[in-house]
Parts: C-alpha cells; sequence; structure tokens
C-alpha cells in the first residue's frame, strides 16, 4: 500500500438503516492495508440517483444496514498491491488520480462475465447496495470515503470536469452510452426518439445530438421539454402526441405507456433500446407482424459494459462546456444532511442533488 | 444479348388467375432481347412455399393474373448488355451458370437499399407477385423459363446439390441464414430454440446444430419433431412443455402462442429472432422490466441481404449429404400438373412440392 503519510485515519459515512429509519453518519477506521485490486478513495462528490430514492421508500429490495449512493466521482488515495487496475485506456488509476467506478464489481470469470456482461456477473456485488458490516463499511458513495472492490471499472476524470457533472457518470451516463451503442450506428439521417427527459434522458438528448441525430424528446413536464432542448433536441412533445416514425427510440423513463410508444413508433429497420423499465409493470403488446416485417429490434439495457463508463467520461469532457449538464444538480448538501438531500431529491425539482462530503 | 442458338424461341408458364381459379399453362414468346441488368434462366425445379399457398387461397392480397413461385433453381440462357450481374462471391453469373436468385429485385439506390435492407426496397419487385403482363410474362418461377430483374440477387449453385434441395434456398434457407445472423455469435455455448419443424425450422435445426449449438425443437407434431432429430436436434418438445431458457430462440412457425414462448423462455443475454410472423395475430405480451433486466433482444426478420442467398447455397452444398434435406420435397410434378402440386402441398405431408417444367 502506497498511501503517502498525510492522509487521514478515519472515514465518516451516512448509514441507512431501513426503510422509513433516518441516517446514521458513523466514523470507521480507515482500511491499514488494501487486498489485491481493492482502491481506496476520498470522495469529493456523490449525486442522489433516482434507485437511492427507490431503496429508502422500500421500492427496491435492498440489505440494511447500508452506505448508499453509486453516484460519485474521487481521488485515488492507495491502490491495493499486485497488478494495478485496468485503465481503460485513460490516465493510470493511480494515487492522486481522480475517478469514477463502475456501479458494480464484476469476478470477471464467470460464464456471464465471459460473455461480455460483466453488469450481470453470477458474483455481482454493487455500490450502495451491500450490507455494511464493520469489517466492509465503505462500499457506497455517500461517505468520505470509499474501498473499491476487486473488479471494479474505474476511468480517470480530466480535472476541467466540474465534480456535480462527473459524479453521474457512472450511473447514468455510462447507462445512456449504452443504451446508445444497443440502438446501432446514428447519424445525420437518423431521427432519434428519446422518451423521457430526466437525467438519462437529457444525457441521451445530449448524446445523440452530438452524434448527429435529429432528436425528438418526449415527456409530460413542459419545462424539462425546454430543458431538452437546451440539451439538443429538435423537437420536443407531450406523451401521447403524434411524433411520426422514428429510426431509434430510448425509452428512459419507465412509464409502460412510454414503453409501447417507442415500440410502435419504429419505422422500417428501426431499434427500440428500453432502459428505463426497472420495475414492475403491466407489460406493452408487442405486433409480431409488425416487428418481422418492419426488420425492429426491441433491446434491453441495464447497466453497462466498463467501455461504456470511459465513453461516458469522454463524452463529459468533450461537451460538458456546450451542453448545461451542471444544472442537473440542484442543492449542494454535507455528509451530516443526507436527509435534507434526500428530501430535496424527492421534490424532483433537480434531477440530481449532490452531496459533498 | 449471348443466347446460344439452339435456345427454345418460347417459354410455357402456369398463370394463376385468381382466387379460386384453376391456373392456365400459357405459351409465350422469350425476349427477343433483354434489357441492361437482366437475365434470362431456364427454370429446372421450382418448390411450392408456404406463402404461394396462402395467395391462392386470398390469405395474402396479390395481382392477379400471376406467374406464382419464388423458390426454384436454373440455369442461365442469357445475360443482358453491360455490366455482369455480381456474383456475391460465387462462379459467374454467364450462360450455363446454375443459379438461384432472391425472391424480389431492389433498385439499390433508394435510402432503404442504402440502408442495408434491400429487403424493403422502396422500389421492390417480387418474384411470383407482379401482375402478369404480355411485355414481361415470366417473372415467377412456375414456368419453364424466367427473366430476372435488373438489381436480383444472383447465386450461383454447384452441380452436386440436388435440384430440390437447391430450390429453396431463395426463400426458406436465405430467410433462415438471416435469422440466424440476427441471433448473433452462435457456438459450442449456444442452447438454441427452435420454433416450428417445417421447411424453414428444420433448416434452422441443421445450421444451428452445424454451427456448434445445442438445439431444442418445438413443434406440435410428433412426426415432424422426430424429423428435427434428424436434422440435429439434441432436443424435441410439443408447445407448453418446460424446456429450460436459452441464449437463442428462433421463431418461424407464425404461431402467436410460439411467440410468446421464445420471448418468455430467454435467458439473460438473449435474443429471440421472430421471422415467421408473416399475417395478423393477435399479438405477445412484452415485459419490458424482464426485457431490460435480461438485456435481452427481441429481432423481427423478413426475407433477407443477398449475403444470406450466398450463405444459404455454401450452407447446402457443405451439408446437403448429411442432412436429409431432399426428404423435404414430397411430389415432382409438371407444369401442367401445378394444380396437383397445391393440392398436395396443401396436405402438408411433405414442407415442399416440387415443379419440373
Amino acid at each position: 500500500m502506497t498511501a503517502p503519510a498525510h492522509v487521514r485515519r478515519t472515514a465518516r459515512c451516512a448509514r441507512w438503516e431501513g426503510v422509513g429509519e433516518p441516517f446514521t453518519v458513523v466514523e470507521v477506521p480507515l482500511p491499514g492495508s488494501l487486498a489485491p485490486g481493492e482502491v481506496l478513495v476520498e470522495v469529493e462528490l456523490a449525486t442522489v440517483c433516482g434507485s437511492d430514492l427507490h431503496t429508502t421508500t422500500g421500492g427496491r429490495p435492498a440489505p440494511a444496514p447500508s452506505v448508499l449512493g453509486h453516484e460519485q466521482v474521487g481521488r485515488v488515495l492507495a491502490v491495493g498491491p499486485g497488478d494495478p487496475p485496468d485503465h481503460l485506456g485513460g490516465a493510470p488509476v493511480e494515487p492522486g488520480t481522480r475517478v469514477v467506478w463502475s456501479v458494480a464489481a464484476s469476478c470477471w470469470s464467470c460464464a456471464r462475465c465471459r460473455a461480455g456482461m460483466p453488469q450481470k456477473c453470477l458474483q455481482l456485488r454493487k455500490y450502495g447496495h451491500e450490507r455494511w458490516t464493520e469489517e466492509h463499511p465503505l462500499r457506497g458513495g455517500f461517505a468520505t470515503h470509499c474501498v473499491l472492490m476487486p473488479g471494479t471499472a474505474i476511468a480517470s476524470v480530466p480535472e476541467a470536469i466540474p465534480a456535480e457533472v462527473a459524479a453521474p457518470a457512472s450511473c447514468a451516463t455510462a447507462t445512456v452510452a449504452a443504451a446508445i451503442e444497443a440502438a446501432g450506428p446514428i447519424g445525420p439521417d437518423t431521427r432519434a426518439l428519446v422518451s423521457g427527459a430526466g437525467m438519462l434522458g437529457l444525457t441521451a438528448v445530449a448524446m445523440l445530438d452530438a452524434a448527429g441525430a435529429r432528436v425528438v424528446a418526449v415527456d409530460p413536464d413542459p419545462l424539462r421539454r425546454e430543458q431538452a432542448a437546451r440539451f439538443g433536441a429538435a423537437e420536443s412533445s407531450a406523451p401521447g402526441s403524434a411524433i411520426g416514425e422514428v429510426d431509434v427510440a430510448l425509452e428512459l423513463s419507465g412509464a409502460p405507456r412510454a414503453v409501447q410508444s417507442c415500440v410502435d413508433s419504429l419505422t422500417v429497420g428501426g431499434t427500440a433500446v428500453l432502459a428505463g423499465s426497472v420495475s414492475p409493470g403491466p407489460g406493452a403488446r408487442l405486433d409480431p407482424e409488425r416487428l418481422v416485417r418492419g426488420l425492429h429490434r426491441v433491446v434491453g439495457v441495464h447497466n453497462y459494459h466498463p467501455r461504456h463508463l470511459r465513453a461516458a467520461v469522454d463524452f463529459l469532457a468533450e461537451h460538458h462546456r456546450t451542453r448545461p449538464f451542471a444544472e442537473l444538480v440542484g442543492g449542494r448538501h454535507g455528509l451530516d444532511d443526507l436527509e435534507t438531500a434526500f428530501s430535496a431529491a424527492r421534490l424532483g425539482t433537480s434531477p440530481r442533488q449532490a452531496l459533498a462530503p
């Protein structure tokens, strides 16, 4: 372990105690040594994702107690012994490197990892979603420090990207990068529907517009539609309006009717990517003849591969000055004010609230 | 035009006069000259496809009169002036070459052709599906000769392939090649469901088994299931039986319940290719959360690209001796007995009936 001498010896984390319980900020010792593959990171800023809210309201089964949070940017303090972590084509992951990391750690040896689906690893461990123990107290973003598990994808982050823009890279931005890859080639001939103009949808609007597509954003909220225009949408529309046929439809809202609209809006050869439906719903109707004759594709995307994390950071590095990503993060709260941050996040006036531990 | 001197000066074709009408065999002059891109072929053998039956019963809207038939093998008699047809990586298309050709002719310049979907060309013309005129009387397989339209994909056929094995290449075999390509990489780790063990299904069983997959064939008919085993299926099952999860599901029957089973049987990362649903049906239910969390893909395939025609012929050339393709074609009938051939085809004891004009 190559930690510089001046590092703190303790960390603080906001422990979630269960549905309906307040957070408890606890002080824990920093690990005296790291195992091979582990990386100690000091958290610079974390953002509250919709699935964190879901967990606290019981909408998403989760172990308790735990440290929530899986969208954050931080700086490497120490790297465990053995081979250094894969830098994914970015800067080396070493003490001092500013980084974001994947929402989960994969084993990289099971059948699913070998099949190119590390996000579905049979031994998957998710940040912000592991039971808190005295031995492993730092596995979520709502803390001063995080101990990254072996098999975590880690991407270096240029210093120029504001922390509130970089933090969502590891969930929202990387998932959108995966969804756009799944949609197939995007170019000036692509007319793309983005369903839902929240954190993921606005990111998708920006990425698709940057790739040359003509983007139609659909959201019930007029303010979000206006925001979509500033992210690059050429058209925007309320759900249920006639928008014509599209080559690509990205469903990021999870609304059952929106799923149906995406599938129904495809032109010949079109692809619908569903990424928003992560809770049970009434289902959509598939017309097999239309799918067959239309050469349609309907593709599910959940989480992402390490290459999408790298692509997410690279995209933000190139475009954060020209697209208003920073305005997607509302208030900035301290670790002791996590409850306030969650209350603000539930109001939904901004897609994200920030936590600066 | 480079026709040899000994060719006949007239052709005979079985003209379909409309739903409920008998075929009329008419003699027509062979074209005195060919236009650029046209190819004159003498038909060696044609097979009756399910969609021909559909047309004659009114289940598929079609112009009348017309010459039906789009599965056939023949020999080039003459090639029109200008650039020779693309040989698709096979032998040159010239007088004497034994060939099969695509079900349709494409313009190769419209947006869809340029997007790699010539089967959805905006100016598509389909063999066996064009109105009969005195000017263009030979645009279907149930004739002694066929005049191939410019923009038709033409694949040379080795002499060793029996005619009854080669004829279905241009519809059944090529469509299955497209469906398997759409399913993604196939290998020894692939467990594949083939839904429907008719002409397309048995071909799919053979192709998937040859690619190393472990194939489960599902069909209500025990004789077809037994036939599937001889084509390479490792398991077979009646619809509704529990078959476990599969990596790939190919739906080739068109039965609505089978579509649902294919979508529901996918394992994480699995792909369902639908190719059988070419008439209106009640639809299938899509569970968006299952699709998203499972990283599933549902892909529609209809007809194919020229590369799939070449792949179809290459597959048959390599495997026709070891897989019982020849037994899929029942009786062999003359042009004057087309009515008998259709009656036998309707009985369905064999997937195909042959016509040797």
